[in-house]
């Protein structure tokens, strides 16, 4: 199973761990990097001044290469551009927006860019806008996610028949048996999120982590279609918002029901019953909290374990 | 990669052919299952002399083992089951349903029998009623599917720790390269619906053939959550009932919207407008018509390959 990954980043196992608005800030970061994948920072829950910090901390605490996560959408874009360039973060991912507006500026400064999808042709947008790798994020993944709600399944062979650079396969990845199968269908590396919100790591709040890991199968549903789909758990605030939804509320009425600050409210203050829980339909995979450097451990032993025991054709 | 399924079915190789409405008659069935893998007569779209000429056309063009897919809620179920067991059908395939309630009488008469779920808890529940193997159906798979919405790549790892009897994935696949995926992720064998419409041996109109050969990623859905969901290609019928469903309309409306023989209109007839037009996410990977021998040749053949290239490690 070749992979262009580990040289791209400099990094030694290709595995990402995504960058998650109030879950993965300079600790959870820094102990991914060092422990040989690639840690990121999710920028999208931070002030400007916020990241500054994290991107000191990291770099103070972490030898290795990281990455940023930025939504393209965020409020202040330009200084979270301006960030990221003069602090010299070596890979950036950019998510939710148009590749085409920050890629060059990026690649100009000498940074990685790789940007998320959730089909082929924005793939190929991100391919043509010099992007070195992309994300393709499943249905399944937790958090804002693609109106096509195509499965890592279909999507991964898509997206890798639609473009020469690398592809990142996410979504429904939280061990080395799902790394593997996602590694045979056309990805380099495999980005995962809900994992790693299960680690002491995490900045989320522990009342949080909790939930997942003791979320089963159809804890999570893909909500909110008429505004922006988000993966989230099936909690009071979803209840809600999907019977309103089912009741043909327009994206207006959902927007006002959503209010401002629930996904802080959720998964940073810990409250489970009004907050927006987003996680990934993996959740249900997931049993215990373990330190970051043992996700990483684990998950790549398995992969190996797994890998060399087709090959002896056990 | 280990399977028990050619064993269990009496077949070469460990792949199935999906029973699908309008789709899957004697032609289907008795090439695939002449190609070594498992041809499969769909019985939810006939009345019950149209199966029994089905089963006596199979037999006579097929030395194999076949099996017969029975919904389980068919009007007429009754005579559908004493007609599998009266012609010694070696397996049946049964979905939408309780398991527990003719399963046993199945396997008194030495029929092997496999029942469809979407969740692991179904999963437990067919084991118990005494099932042979499961299908584990992800959310990704054409027609009828599950309320959870489980993707492959989490349904599959989930269904194979909650079970002991054999695994068979559907939902998503239509090459060899996720067929070794499935079995990656714990499946011994795989069950393919949507390449196997696109065959000549397929009973279904050319002209639905030929909408699922063109059609490309985000081109079905799954749609009429509030009845019975299926996923299925997005024409005009999909639109009006999708629009009703987003407005608020109840189950009660939805289901007038749908009156009666919308999936033979589409399917069997080729109204591309009006008809209901059943089928998988994969269909985006599909572009051409193949005889069905030739399908499970090149699958089995794809499989092989990849396997080979990982045991030499490329």
């Amino acid at each position: 199973m070749q992979s262009s990954i580990p040289d791209l980043f400099g990094i030694k196992i290709p595995l990402i761990q995504a960058g998650m608005v109030w879950n993965s800030g300079w600790r959870l970061a820094s102990a991914v990097s060092n422990a040989g994948a690639l840690g990121v920072i999710g920028s999208g829950s931070m002030y400007p001044e916020v990241l500054q910090y994290h991107l000191q901390q990291c770099k103070a605490h972490c030898s290795a290469p990281f990455a940023v996560n930025i939504p393209l959408l965020y409020p202040d874009i330009e200084s979270h551009i301006e960030t990221v360039i003069q602090h010299r973060v070596p890979i950036v991912i950019t998510s939710a927006g148009n590749p085409a507006t920050y890629t060059q500026r990026l690649k100009d400064a000498g940074i990685r860019v790789v940007h998320v999808v959730a089909s082929a042709k924005f793939a190929e947008k991100a391919q043509k806008a010099g992007c070195d790798a992309v994300v393709a994020e499943g249905f399944e993944a937790g958090g804002h996610n693609g109106r096509e709600e195509t499965t890592s399944f279909v999507l991964i062979p898509l997206v890798k028949a639609a473009v020469d650079i690398p592809v990142i396969a996410a979504g429904g990845i939280a061990t080395g048996q799902q790394m593997l199968a996602a590694m045979i269908l056309g990805a380099e590396a495999v980005q995962i999120g809900t994992r790693f919100v299960c680690t002491p790591e995490a900045s989320s709040h522990e009342s949080f982590k909790d939930a997942v890991i003791q979320a089963g199968e159809g804890a999570t549903q893909l909500s909110m279609k008429k505004t922006v789909p988000v993966r989230l758990l099936k909690n009071a605030f979803y209840h809600k918002i999907q019977a309103a939804e089912d009741a043909g509320a327009d994206a207006k009425s959902l927007k006002e029901i959503l209010g401002k600050g629930r996904a802080k409210k959720g998964m940073f203050e810990g409250d489970l019953e009004e907050g927006e829980l987003e996680i990934g339909q993996v959740a249900a995979l997931v049993h215990r909290i373990q330190p970051a450097a043992e996700v990483v451990a684990e998950i790549w032993r398995e992969y190996n374990t797994l890998l060399d025991s087709i090959k002896k054709g056990a």
